[in-house]
């Protein structure tokens, strides 16, 4: 990772904290305040305070390949990143991963209840389509509709919702999933709202149909190599660098990426994924201007490099 | 209630059941199998095979006022049933107000189980906005983005989710609600998507601005009214006629309108509350054409009449 690159993504991912904070802020702008106060202090624990932003940094590099303004995108990346940090919220819930930590902190459900947990998800879920449809995202009503509608689609039961079904499901099971079934599950789990931050970037972006042919695949191929990397990371690692439990996909004798191939194929699958989304990117024939979302799919496989 | 209200409501609550199924079909129109199946078939379990459909009805009857046919609002009126009905399967589960029973039949997480009543309320939110911008909708782009922005106001956290959590939050506290906090919780928790079916319908049909606020007083008086009826009906009934767990308020020592006003002050104050609704109606000056809503705003008080 080039120092040009890492010194983007911070930056990126403070406007994206400083967008979220204010679209999150306890006051609205006729300073009133936004109520109820208990339900709303879980939604701003949900979303602020972390992580690296890599959705709302693809949607606003992405869209910068088309010459859009980070402030331009803003808005519809912070609504794609509410989506993201609701699904971890009803993730970590008891009936699902039954998860204390997430980045060192504290869980909703555990520094909250589960009842507000699973409002401030709903909550956080319902206002990323309220400001994505808000004029205020994009001046084209056909623009914000479809980036509603693409988003939903990323996110429900043909997505990242009905991913994490599958994920409970084959936990159940008595039959672990085979690699097929690894990659339908992942491909909904995680890629579709990766894919999805790309292809937001790219209607913000107007790009031509080739061009969104090129980025969707783009989108797949880092969603593919992000989840093969986090199995890798995750059979690697142990809570004191994860801030969560790890090795937990062992515990629960769980079929993944590495039980499957091996470590070794499996970091091969992952070099393979970003070289194959790299070479989408060279098919743009956009020059200089991929190279930072060349240098974003290596992060995305690499995590800690 | 006359016998022609009563067919039109019967009819209407078919029309939608038909589009409600066509739309939660396990094949989409490719022939194409919508998966994860059992994920779906929670989703179907939630939104399918019940319900008077009173939020649709609205939606339809409101949008009939200024001409518009009933097929033309009716993938908005699915939209509103789903986040309706999302609603219901979140409320229920055990972390909330943990009901075994909704409308004679188990709860989603009963009949499935907990984990996937979470992702199919989930889900069936997250369908609601994708159903909702898609150009099926409506030709304007504008209008269906407002749609998905008046419907995620009404039911995120300055309503319907904000509504519940203030109630949950009552429900633990040592002091009860008082009245106006009451009715400020109600508001939110059941009126404000009552009032959005009213909202909705009025934007299909391309209101003035003058008949919108008309028609949104309307359904915030029509939304009063129905929670004081249910907590009406809730003091009297058995579970037996309900098909859910009744006098479940008393049993929490819940404040509500009834332990407040008493059944008779509760009583005048719904009938107040729909003649303040019919008011609303006669105001807008459309003759006939408004008889509808008022049989509704009677039926939304009445209930069992």
């Amino acid at each position: 990772m080039s120092a040009g690159f890492e010194t983007r993504l911070t930056t990126i991912a403070d406007l994206v904290e400083a967008a979220l904070e204010a679209l999150l802020s306890p006051q609205v702008r006729s300073g009133e305040v936004r109520r109820p106060a208990r339900l709303l202090a879980a939604m701003r624990h949900a979303a602020l305070g972390g992580g690296k932003r890599l959705r709302p940094f693809l949607v606003i590099e992405t869209a910068a390949l088309f010459g859009v303004k980070p402030e331009t995108a803003m808005r519809a990346a912070c609504a794609l990143e509410m989506i993201h940090c609701y699904s971890l919220v009803h993730d970590d819930l008891p009936a699902m991963d039954d998860d204390d930590l997430r980045r060192g902190r504290l869980t909703v459900h555990k520094a909250y209840d589960e009842a507000t947990a699973i409002l401030a998800g709903d909550s956080l879920l319902t206002y990323a389509f309220e400001v994505m449809a808000d004029p205020a995202t994009h001046d084209d009503p056909f623009l914000r509709a479809e980036l509603v509608r693409l988003l939903a689609l990323a996110s429900g039961l043909g997505g990242m919702a009905g991913g994490q079904a599958l994920d409970l499901e084959a936990e159940r099971a008595e039959t672990p999933l085979n690699f097929d079934e690894i990659l339908q599950m992942q491909s909904m789990k995680t890629g579709a709202l990766l894919a999805h931050a790309v292809e937001a970037g790219a209607v913000l972006g107007r790009a031509s149909a080739t061009q969104m042919n090129h980025l969707l695949r783009f989108g797949q191929k880092i969603g593919a190599a992000f989840q093969v990397a986090d199995d890798i990371l995750d059979a690697k690692s142990d809570a004191a660098t994860l801030g969560k439990r790890a090795g937990k996909d062992a515990e629960r004798n769980k079929a993944t990426m590495i039980s499957i191939l091996g470590m070794d194929a499996a970091e091969q699958r992952r070099d393979q994924l970003v070289d194959e989304a790299i070479a989408q990117l060279h098919a743009l024939d956009l020059g200089a201007r991929t190279d930072v979302l060349i240098e974003a799919a290596r992060f995305v496989a690499g995590r800690q490099s």
